[in-house]
């Protein structure tokens, strides 16, 4: 099985490991005759490549993709597209003093556990390195939804960093060309600049942070999503969990749910529509033509410099002090890949439904 | 598609209406072997079962289940168990005054706008009593787990009600024969006492109240979980936002985890093992050995007796009241449903990690 | 994962052992909106029932299906569809005597070995008995084929049996109609009548025979099918090679290609259409608006009542003697089995044609 | 869905066309610690590639492969291993003549049909050059095999080019390392002598031939296969069948079924196993310890030097002369691809029956 597939219609199959000679991404269901370049993958990419500031790895991750199939003169055939990103700033030296010790918060262990073995080399299959395959995909799925959908509009914005936030915003004039303008993708440029501040002052105490990344989807279709176990939810929940540095995910109101009265959480209708949207979007796991409304918790990067206690691959004590070069925060680096995943995830059920006749 | 499948290795299909003549549950590649009997089926359809108490619906359901196949002399045979429980005490009267007017929170609007027709009956498919057969396989799935791993136990509690919690809890005193011992699930008595005269107040007022489960898995093998997609927390999260009532989700710390800092959120290790337990059991995707820590946000059940404005089929603004008889609060019958996902999933990921060799 | 799930978009999961409680099969993903009833069903079941005459098992199945879900008011909803066939003359007491020994050319020797248990009464799940939820499947699918495609036509004849057959015929004048009026579904009546008379001999003798049949499916529509490992070939292969009695498929010229040169193999077109068939109207995996035709190879029946050498549960030399009541052909109950996995492989990949925006 | 995934536990996505920049695998859930180097997969591309004799197409395909992920240190980490096959001799000059000609046998019309555009150089993706990625997963899977099952052994031999072949062969004897130093993979050297002459005679006059291949495994355990519908001949037929080329399969006697009573076609069983080995080691759709026997129809290649009718992409009639670089016959290059399409389907069902416990 693997579980490096994730879609059924619209089906992508990543590869690669983070220190390996490239990453990469098969698309499989691709509908035919879409206009596709590698120039409007590699804009998407670019989103996710670390910056050159203070707020980033140093690792500079070029990130420019080479489409080897399933476009031909500039549109894609309905065949399978393979989509490689090259590693080239490769340094494995930092890690060759690691080897064999397990990095606290890292999958070191479990895939060690797992397998039996494992590329220590920057985390490897497990590294973040491995979501750059699915923005590609998630730029491929981007076109087709914008293509198939007509105001189609889907962007993330950071609502919180190491617990300072954002208190409330009017989601509805926002753009995403406003937004990814912004440094660490907030929309309210005072409260980024204090969530950079934190940033940088947790980076010099050895630190990583965490935050709460707010994803809305605009103009989906009415009739998306499959009772009763491929609801919409639970299929965007499952992509966005399994995004490494994700640990939780909410739709609408989501957790704050459990304080309120069914009259306060249902969502009342009259011949305009619905009067509120505290579902997010969906209800019944089908969407409902509100916008999609999740929020997704991001924990810290795992890999700080300060002392950690572990073990070593013979199950020894140790203490270990992560050099090499880590962002300080997986924002805004991880908002990209949590779109791509929405994306994938809406355009495989926008086919779903066509197959039984939906959206005619 | 459909989507009434879950999981690849133990798969199971449910199907049935709220109001038809039966509901039922197809499992598929379970272990043959087992020993099985309708009666510990039955054990576990009690605790989904409506109380005789104020707190829950007066829907008589007896739901005792048949099995048609798969079990021969006592033992599974490898081929596909069916299990169909009837529909009993069905009063579709009370949804004749409401034919045709969607009710607000419910699922008849965007069933009728995917598929072009409903069935209005309580819900139908989308009813919380397609549940009924997800117990019935997470029953399955629990035997199975309790013969192949040692020392397993799963269990649930209510953690929250509209709003009045439990702060804290030894986690590792808690035995599921206790829990389901309280008639809300809830460890703490006193709470218990407190959430129960809010469930009666709300109740009393044509309300309805949500709350929090959280879920606990102790003993499981390291190694369960798939990279990259199918990661354990992925696959828990899809199968727990599939049922109905759940808006939200999140593993250890999780959304807290935006608060902390990397030294705060990893979990550090020493010879003996993890230190503390933040991660919630799962890293990189892969069960850890650690408990396995979950909750889950269950909103308020929409249908209230509370006057609602909505449409009907026709887009016509209406007034609506709901009749028929409804649980004020989807908590504690959720919790079963929840352990059986969360079961389904853990023997899914169990037999997959066997296919290559793991847990020789 | 089991293997009793066929199909990806129209998905069938059939249950049951021949002599237990009941049949069934759920059927996800058939569009909403079909008109069906139990009566269109049963009329297709009773096909694939014994007939009361010297060629069949004198075992009497009723086979009168029960709709238990999916279906509202007469149509189709687009959930599940649960339908059940109770086994009704069930007579287990041949079994007993052979209890523990395994007939040859049956699976009880590969059930026990694989699952360490099997149910030797009657087969089991191995049983042809099985394929009665196939041919309650391929009912509905069918019903879906004729209204979804104009003149859209599915019928099979029997070609040979025990190496007697119609030398040549006019397919195009052929109806189903009047096929299944034959008690051999010959369309040739005189050699219907010796075909007869050959299997009657046989089962004087103690012995049974086998066949081919040939299957035909008109105006199926161009482009159904997906490169490269779900060609059309590939599926209805597959699906046919998935009933117990059938060893071999071919399409079109099929074998017979091996002898011929490029210029008579190929199909050239001109204007008006392709001038020969010889591909049985699938080119590169896909239909090509060409019949579809097909042959399949069914082995005689391995119950017969004549002496043969086996071992019993513990690996001791036996001799046996099948007594039970034993059908002495599987040709013509076979027939409707064949077509209803043709229909329902059709179906799965016209819905699967349409997700992508084919047939628009 | 696509269709360019093949196996579910051991599961195999390819892409590319046959004049893109390269053609590729990625293989997913291969078990990790094997060890595994280009080298030992370039050896059986070697088997696919074109002879430079007269038997062959001129094409030269140098068809080095290089793995680009989930082999560390020379062993498979338990992640996707994805393989690449760069275009090197790529010429489309011939194509251009013909672009817009439906070439009479491949699948031009098809795909434009059903896609809206096409490929047209060298058949994109409908190619046989497709194959490669085929070979290069088979040669992983057989890796697995020989390490997993004492004295695996996997091999194919031509029985019949044009209508000529071997009319008997002692199957025990032959081995595969001898079976390949054959030119065209044919056990009898006289009988190869008369093929070659058969496929250079049909070359002169503009003509291709087809023929049947006959595979054997060896030694595969008893148990592999999933009722019912993932019957081992179910996915043995679908492997083979998704072969572009082939378009008949049988297993054991096969088509031969048909003239023999039910005693001939039994095997039957003594102390010591079985006493014939007509069903080709399948039974109930499970491996039953026999060698398992399987023979394949191939078509002629359709390119040929005649002239033939057609038409073009307006609908206008046409005739048509193929130039390019052919091969007269797809045996014996098509041989190793029949065995890599067994291999990989043989180790998904072995990984598949592990999952449940089997083979512990």
């Amino acid at each position: 099985m693997g579980g490096n597939t994730y879609g059924r219609f619209f089906r992508i199959t990543t590869w690669g490991e983070s220190h390996g000679k490239a990453l990469g991404v098969v698309i499989d269901g691709c509908p035919p005759g879409i206009i596709l370049s590698e120039k409007e993958i590699n804009t998407e990419l670019n989103l996710r490549k670390p910056k050159s500031d203070e707020l980033s790895t140093s690792r500079k991750e070029d990130d420019r993709c080479e489409i080897l199939s399933g476009v031909f003169e500039g549109k894609t055939l309905g065949t399978p597209i393979s989509i490689i990103i090259y590693n080239k700033d490769v340094d494995s030296s930092s890690y060759e003093k690691i080897k064999g010790v397990f990095r606290p918060g890292h999958a070191d262990y479990t895939y060690f556990k797992k397998y039996g073995l494992y590329d220590h080399r920057g985390g490897g299959r497990a590294s973040g390195r491995e979501t750059v395959a699915r923005v590609a995909a998630g730029a491929v799925a981007r076109k087709v939804l914008e293509k198939e959908i007509k105001g189609f509009e889907l962007f993330s914005f950071t609502k919180d960093i190491g617990g300072m936030g954002i208190s409330s915003i009017d989601q509805n004039s926002l753009k995403r060309e406003d937004i990814i303008k912004d440094r660490l993708w907030c929309p309210d440029k005072r409260v980024s600049g204090q969530m950079a501040q934190l940033i940088v002052n947790a980076k010099s105490q050895g630190e990583s942070v965490g935050g709460i990344v707010k994803i809305v989807v605009k103009n989906v279709p009415i009739g998306l999503g499959e009772p009763v176990f491929d609801k919409l939810e639970a299929d965007l929940g499952k992509g966005l969990l399994s995004i490494g540095a994700i640990k939780g995910v909410e739709f609408g109101e989501g957790f704050n749910l459990s304080n309120l009265f069914g009259s306060e959480s249902n969502d009342q209708m009259n011949k305009k529509g619905f009067v509120t949207n505290r579902a997010g979007g969906i209800v019944g796991g089908i969407s409902n033509g509100e916008n999609i409304v999740i929020r997704v918790a991001v924990k810290p990067i795992p890999s700080i410099s300060n002392e950690q206690k572990t073990i070593d691959i013979k199950g020894n004590d140790c203490i270990i002090k992560i050099g090499g070069r880590h962002d300080p925060c997986a924002i805004p680096r991880i908002n990209p890949v949590c779109e791509a995943m929405v994306a994938i995830t809406i355009l495989d059920h926008l086919l779903m439904h066509k197959s039984i006749g939906g959206l005619k």
